[in-house]
Parts: structure tokens; C-alpha cells; sequence
């Protein structure tokens, strides 16, 4: 039902994906790298041929203008984007499909999907952008629910009004990112924040999420731009004040933020915005030794400086990526102000690399489109471009994935590399054959950094999810038994609910049923998402 | 119990207070404005006069090692620092005194007190500091239990760790502000956290009220420096992971930051900290137009300079504390760092003042001492002697208090005329007399300020409380009716609930209640602060 059409197995809209130059060099790499075999590239099944099984229930009367049982839309709205979930669709497996997708119009059409949601006992799946890499919206639900419904938000998609003066504007939590930053553009603001999903993300999606963004430091979150929030629940709506600070209790705002939809929709939030960036400065920073870099990194984090990017990449993760030598490894810093030169921020911030052995060429901070042309520019199309890599290397049995977490500096070697020997064994053991694991930081804290895993692994066909899941245990087992999140910005959706459970202190987790009890009696919305099914 | 002793009708310890010549310029400055008439000062009751009721209550044998029914105890646990607590002090009115106060060593105390108290239907009241305005520490809890007990959290008072790597350290609950940085200055180490009340404050008490510290841009309330937190609650242990960041689920740290006791007892945090500043650059910037002024400081706040001090004082609020000649706005800036000299900041911090008409001499931002000897010193000195002022000033029968609130830029004139017009009439409708209201920003957000009101007007003793009361509930309904938050950071209280409850979603106040039913199913802890009494 929309214009320009979801792709069924990949990322983003079917016109888009991998040029052939892409996909031949990354068959080039994986080639030096694995024995791909004779194996054909599988390719997903045709629209017409999809294995949707029977809807169980069929939408009523009053629901029916903005609903459909359309192939197309409920197997576009059965899966996410993780590995798993692409090994099934290249095995025309849609066994958990929505029985419908309900593309709701404004807040009555959530109302009433709610409303009779709770009367048939059918499952509700929030589904924004649909790019949740943790299982966040398939329907899995189990069976305690007569059906589920797919409750896609991406037609409330405005931008209600801007207020200029405070920098902040009253959005719809189904618009995406790039719709909200045209809408904004005209009035010189911009929210600035960019997950890697950003092409396909809305706003509601990422608020519900706890997504990270553009900045490295400082506001790495969506939570610190949210300025209130508006939320319809099965009770009823949940409207929090515009305040840009206040002390009055425990914060709604936060409650709502990181429910992942099983409380309530997010239709709707004020949001703090940036004016555009004028001024900038970046560089790229090589170090011979990671750990120093890391101390560099450290040294930044706790200079409020604030970078807006601080990106270190370890030797492995820089090459695979398009730069460096496989030898050293690569910090990205940029600055940037709408409001002044950032001179004097980028030179301290370059001394700081210095003073831990970091090596940068003369011209380094001083050209201002280097965010765009040098190491910075090549790691922002590099990041721009990785969402479409996933389909292709599953395509040819790769495991690639990526996992990502937090941990305070004093324990962050340690953790990085048991982290990182786990996962390489687990690869070796899931796969009979070495792997591949690198990281990088996506974000910074004063006290800690937020590492990125990357690994990858020569996996088999017909063994590819199980593969995985090995590898995904361990890893997961690793982190948390290291001090670690489960998630820094990927959420926990279905897939990371067993780590978040160890995670998160009992008693909140109490608290959050308690308050799911409340607000959905029912237990129809997200079953099974951050409050364990009963 | 505590070897410097607190005073019982005033601020801090015993020992402390206005001096002689201080309180002289004080009456000398209030005979100008009021007819002071003839009474004389009123003075509180002898400690040997005390007028508290019987216990009802008395401690089990098992708690009785620290636990004391001693009239001095009772009594300075029965009140905060509110006007009509020191008012009922000066009347010998101790009605709510808690039957006994319970000075907990350690968590096992607290379970002990918790258990207890859950089976007679006690009420038991957290008391760090002692230092609300807001009514949260008087045990006001109606005739649903059988008695109050006054939990003193003052004993648990350790730096028990600290990571200087990751500039973070693990701190008891009942620690007070000086004796924590006396704790972390040798490491180098400071939290850089002061609320007006710091000399009393405890760790816990800010962590419970959601205080508003030293900072005034970015790092405004407490929040941002939790790490993780401990809480004992009825139902056991509730303690978060400790991260720099993660996007897991709805934060639980946030659940617990501003629950004022109301669902458990914060027995330790993991704070982030700060290394101590060495680099600093202060100014006085003096405005014509006080909305001239607020323009700069929007323009700042929206600047990402990120000022330590950006506190614009009215025209008023600058003569009452001892600068301006009473018709010219006074903006206290200054920028502080650990890391690197701050004249770029200084620079174009001021360069906006100018653009916004803001007039300040040529040695401005440059004198390195000018935090303690210039404007910004004599600001911090005014500041730190405030809390002492109210005790005589009641003494005197002159009715004086603050509220503090919140609002968004493009909302600021209109609130800002029309609060303080409210309160001017209050002040005159309860006195019969015109009084005094000022206003000055203690915090300032990108998106809007955190104006800070002060009022005066001549009261009458006898009725001092209502014409209190009178003025701050007209206050109070203008800044809920014009758009703000009921507290920025003093909290809520027992004071502030009626606001509160129109303030915050409903919803959300079914999901506290939700909360607390799970956590404290006696309803024991705080009874009537946050959650409405059942």
C-alpha cells in the first residue's frame, strides 16, 4: 500500500540494494576469505509463490478501509531484519505472518484496532520502520492468542508544528527519518540523530527503541531529545507535560522510552532539535596498539569536548571497511557547531591523540569538507551502505552479524577480549572453521565506551539459523556474564529477552509487569517483548 | 545522636547561622520595605519544652540498639525546612513527630525496620538531609496506621569504592555533600554536585528528589551522574547493572530517580564524577531589558558551549542579593574545565551577551579567580548563605519563600508576566499589603529555562501559614495553568501533590500505584508522597 515498495527479503525499497560492483567485490573478499563452494546464490521466493498460511482472523467491518490480507503486506510484515529472519524468508517460511496488517490513519484507527484487539484476545505488533534486528516485530506470540495483527504506523507520518524559538517540533511517530529531516530542513533544524537504520526508521520506532545516533558523544540516545511524549494505550492515552527539565518524580518520559511497544503506541512526540552544523573539523587517527587508542578515546570521553564523532575501529574492523592496513587501527573525530569555529576543539582533541601515540598527517582538523571526503567521509558511506551487505552474505551461506554493548573503562580490556574470544569460538564451534570478529565504538561515555561487535562466519544452508543461534548465545552469555548490556541501541525484542531477563534487576522486571497489567490488561501488545509472556 | 548537633528550628547545624552584623543588614533592609511593627523576635521552644506527643509506638527489641524515642531526635526528625514547618516550630507544634527515629547502620537495619513496620502498619518516613521544602520528610500520614518511625540514613555515610579509570565511585545513601568531596579530593575526584542544600544533603536524599546541582547547562539535575543504584524495598534488593549506557528496556535507574522514598530506600549508587576544574573563565554581563537578557541566554543554551554558569538574576533578584543597582538584569557566566583553557568558550559566550546588548567590562572572563572574588563570587557567596535567611525572617514574621518551575522559550514572556503577576496579587490579597517577587534562572536548557522565583510580603504571626499557603497554592495554579512543572528540583513532596497530580499523565500515576503495590504492598514507605494515599 505504499508508493514505493518494501523489499521482501533486504534492506529498504525494492529499487535499492547492492550495485554489481558492490556485490563483486564483497564476493571478491569472501572469496579470499571462505571456500563459498559451488553453491548458486539463493534468491527469495517469487511474490506469487509465498507461503503464507490462512488468516486466522479476519479484520471487522468497522476496520476494514485500512486493513489488508494482502500477500505482499503480511509477508512484509512478518519479519524484521535479522539473520534468522532472512535465512526464513529464502526458505518461504512465513509461519508466524500477521493475519493482517492494519496501516492505521490517525489515533481512532489505533483505538479501535486496540479495542477489538482485546475482544478476540489477537496479538498487536507495533511495526514502524520493521527494521528490528532483535525480533521485535514478528509475531511470534505463541499460542495464547487467537491471531495477531501486524499495526503498521508509517502513514502518521507529519511533522505538526515547529517551534522555532525552543528548537523543537511535534512529530508523528510513524514518519521516517528522512521525511522528518525535509520537512524540518526549510526551517534550518534538524534532530541529528542517525542510526544506521535511519532510511527506513520513524520516529516512534526509535523512541520505543532507545535507538543510538550520529553523535558518538554526549547525545548518544534519542531519549535526551525527547521533550514529551504521546503514547495511546489499551486504557487510554498517555500525554506527558512539554517541559525542557523537571524534577516532579519519576520521569514519564523515560518510562515510555525503551517499552518497544508493550505498553503502549507512541503516536506522537515533541522533539529537541539541532540547528544545522556550519563549522566543522574532523580527522582520521591511526594508532599502532588498540588499547592505546582506546586510552586515547578514554581521555576524549572525559574531556567534555563532546566530538560528535568519535569512532575508533579496531585493525580489522578498519579494513574490512575500506581502510587502513589491517595493522593499525582508525579513530575517527569530528567536530562540529552551528554556532562557532571549532579550532580550538579540534586542536585539543588532536593533542589529546598525540600525547597517546596517535599519528595524523599536518592537514588533519583543518579541511571542512573532510566529513565528507576524507576518513570521515569514507566511514559515513561505508556506515550508509552496511544495512544492504546482510541479504547478500546470507545469500551465499555467510553468517555476518553484528552485537553491540556498553562497559565501564576499567573493565573494558578485559571484557573486549574474552567478549571476542567467546564469539571466535563459538564461530569455530558452530562452523567447524575460524571466523572473524572485530569492533568498533560506536558511542562514548565519560565512563565507558559502547563496543561493536562484528563477526562473521562461513556457515552452511539448512544450518544457517542454528549456526547463529550458537554464536549468538555465546556471544550474549559473554557479555553478560563480563558486566555488560544485553543492547546498548538494538533493543531487546524477542531475540535478546533470556540475557535482558538476567540483566535487569528482578523487582523492575516486576514492575514492568505490573505496569504492562495496567495498561494492557489484555497482554495483547508486543506479547512476550521487555514483560515475559505469563 | 549525631556528634555536631542539627539545629531544630533553622538551618544546619547548631553551631551555624546568620551573624550578628548579617542579621542587622537584614532587618535593616526589611524595616525599609515593611512596617516590622513591635513585635519582637520570636524565638523556637527550649529543647526541655517540647511539646510532642505520647508514642504510640514503641521499637521490638530487635531494633532497639538504634532506634531512640530522645525528644531531640523526635523533634528534628517531625520537620523539614519549609515555612510552615519552621512556623509550627516557632508554635511548639509537633503533632507529627514520628514515634521514634531509627538510625540504620546498614541495610540489614533497614529490612529490620521495613519488616516491622509492614506488620504493625507503621508508617516509616526516609530522612537523609532533612533539608525539603516540600512537606516530603514530615510524617503527615493520617489515621490509616498506628504510627510513623523517621528512618535516619545518615550512618550509611562511605565512599566504599572508587574507579578513578572510569572516574566513578560507589557511595553509600546517607553520606552527606562535604564529607563525599572530602572523600573523592584526594583522588582528584569530585561530583561537582551543589544544591543550595549541599551542606546538609545526602546522596540518596538528591538522588530520591531528582536535585538541581552546581551546573547550570547540561549536567542540571543529579540524574545524568547515576551509574546504577541500590534500593531496599518491602520486597528485597532492587539494584541496577552498572553501565555507561544501554538502551535495554525503560531504565530502571530512572524508575528509582525521583521516587522520594516512596517505593524503597537508596542504600548506594555507583555515581559518575568529575576530575577537579583548573581552567576557568567568569563575567558579570549586565542587561537593560530583562527579555533582552533571556534572548542571550537562549542563544547560549542553543549554542552547545555548555556554560558551568548561566544563572540570569531580574533586576530585583540581583539588588536582594547584593549587586545591581535594582533596575539592571545581571547574568553570571563562566566556563570551568579540568582538560583545556576555556577563552574560546569565554570569548563566544560573551560575544553573544554583546550581540544581545549585555554590557561588561574588558577584563571580563579573564581574571582565573574571578569564580570567588568577582560577580560569580559574590553570587556563590550569597548563594551558599541563602538557607540561612528564612529562619529569622519568619522570626520576624515576614512571610518568604521560593518556587521553582520549568518552561519552553517560546512560552517564557507570557509565563514569566503572568506567574509572577499571580503571585504579586496573592501576596497582597493574603497581607493585605503589595510584596516582593523576583525571578532568576537556576538551570537553562536548549529548549527553555528553569525560572526560579522568590516572594516576600509582610505577614502576620498567628497567620502566617494560610497567608502562606494562600500565595503558594495561586502560585502554584498559575505555573500547572500556564505550562510548567510544579518543581524543577525541590520535589514533590506533600506539598506539591495536588499539582503534581494534574500535572503528570494519569496513566502514568495508575502505573507509580501499580508500582508501589508491588513493591511496598503495605503501603508503608512515605505514605502520600508521589502515590496518593489509597
Amino acid at each position: 500500500m505504499a508508493e514505493r515498495r518494501l523489499k521482501l527479503c533486504g534492506w529498504g525499497y525494492e529499487d535499492d540494494g547492492l550495485s554489481a560492483g558492490e556485490t563483486e567485490t564483497l564476493i571478491g573478499r569472501l572469496a579470499d576469505r571462505y571456500d563459498l563452494g559451488v553453491a548458486e546464490r539463493r534468491a527469495p521466493p517469487p511474490m506469487d509463490a509465498l507461503s503464507l498460511p490462512k488468516p486466522r482472523l479476519e479484520a471487522p467491518a468497522a476496520l476494514q478501509s485500512f486493513c489488508t490480507v494482502d500477500a505482499y503486506d503480511r509477508a512484509t510484515h512478518t519479519y524484521g531484519k535479522s539473520l534468522p529472519e532472512y535465512v526464513q524468508i529464502f526458505d518461504n517460511r512465513f509461519d508466524n505472518a500477521p493475519d493482517f496488517v492494519a496501516y492505521a490513519r490517525d489515533e481512532d484507527d489505533i483505538t479501535a484496532v486496540l479495542d477489538w484487539a482485546a475482544g478476540v484476545k489477537a496479538a498487536v505488533i507495533p511495526f514502524g520502520g520493521g527494521t528490528s534486528v532483535v525480533g521485535g516485530v514478528e509475531p511470534a506470540v505463541g499460542s495464547g492468542f487467537n491471531g495477531a495483527v501486524s499495526l503498521d504506523l508509517t502513514r502518521l507520518d507529519a511533522v505538526v508544528e515547529v517551534d522555532k524559538t525552543s528548537r523543537a517540533a511535534r512529530i508523528q511517530g510513524g514518519i521516517r527519518v528522512p521525511a522528518m529531516e525535509a520537512a524540518l530542513k526549510p526551517q534550518g533544524l534538524t534532530m541529528r540523530h542517525f542510526p544506521q537504520s535511519f532510511e527506513m526508521a520513524t520516529l516512534g520506532g526509535m523512541i520505543a527503541t532507545r535507538s543510538g545516533g550520529h553523535y558518538a558523544t554526549l547525545y548518544t540516545h534519542i531519549d535526551d531529545f525527547v521533550e514529551s511524549l504521546r503514547m495511546v494505550t489499551p486504557q487510554g492515552i498517555l500525554e506527558s507535560r512539554r517541559l525542557p527539565g523537571s524534577g516532579a518524580g519519576p520521569s514519564p518520559d523515560r518510562f515510555m522510552i525503551g517499552s518497544e511497544g508493550a505498553v503502549g503506541i507512541i503516536t506522537e512526540a515533541w522533539m529537541r532539535l539541532q540547528d544545522r552544523p556550519v563549522h566543522r573539523g574532523s580527522a582520521a587517527v591511526l594508532f599502532d596498539d588498540f588499547y592505546k587508542a582506546a586510552e586515547a578515546v578514554r581521555t576524549l570521553s572525559q574531556s567534555a569536548l563532546f566530538p560528535s564523532n568519535l569512532r575508533l575501529l579496531d585493525p580489522g574492523e578498519a579494513y574490512n571497511n575500506g581502510f587502513g592496513d589491517g595493522a593499525q587501527s582508525v579513530l575517527v573525530l569530528a567536530f562540529e557547531s552551528a554556532d562557532h569555529p571549532v579550532e580550538a576543539w579540534t586542536a585539543r582533541g588532536l593533542e589529546i591523540c598525540r600525547d597517546h601515540e596517535g599519528q595524523y598527517d599536518d592537514a588533519a582538523g583543518s579541511d571542512p569538507e573532510a566529513h565528507r571526503s576524507g576518513a570521515a567521509g569514507a566511514w559515513r558511506n561505508a556506515f550508509i551502505r552496511m544495512p544492504h551487505y546482510r541479504e547478500v552474505l546470507i545469500s551465499l551461506g555467510v553468517i555476518g552479524d553484528t552485537f553491540e554493548t556498553s562497559i565501564t573503562w576499567d573493565r573494558f580490556r578485559g571484557f573486549h577480549d574474552r567478549v571476542k574470544a567467546a564469539t571466535l569460538a563459538a564461530i569455530e564451534e558452530a562452523t567447524g572453521q575460524p571466523g572473524n570478529v572485530t569492533c568498533r565504538f560506536t558511542h562514548v561515555y565519560p565512563d565507558g565506551p559502547a563496543p561493536y561487535f562484528t563477526f562473521q562466519g562461513m556457515g552452511r544452508d539448512g544450518a544457517l539459523i542454528e549456526q547463529w543461534r550458537h554464536i549468538k548465545e555465546k556471544a550474549s552469555d559473554a557479555v553478560i556474564a563480563e558486566g555488560g548490556t544485553i543492547t546498548h541501541h538494538h533493543a531487546v525484542g524477542r531475540d535478546h529477552m533470556p540475557w535482558y531477563e538476567r540483566q535487569r534487576p528482578d523487582l523492575f522486571g516486576d514492575v514492568l509487569a505490573a505496569a504492562k497489567a495496567r495498561l494492557d490488561p489484555a497482554g495483547i501488545l508486543n506479547p512476550g517483548v521487555i514483560v515475559p509472556a505469563p
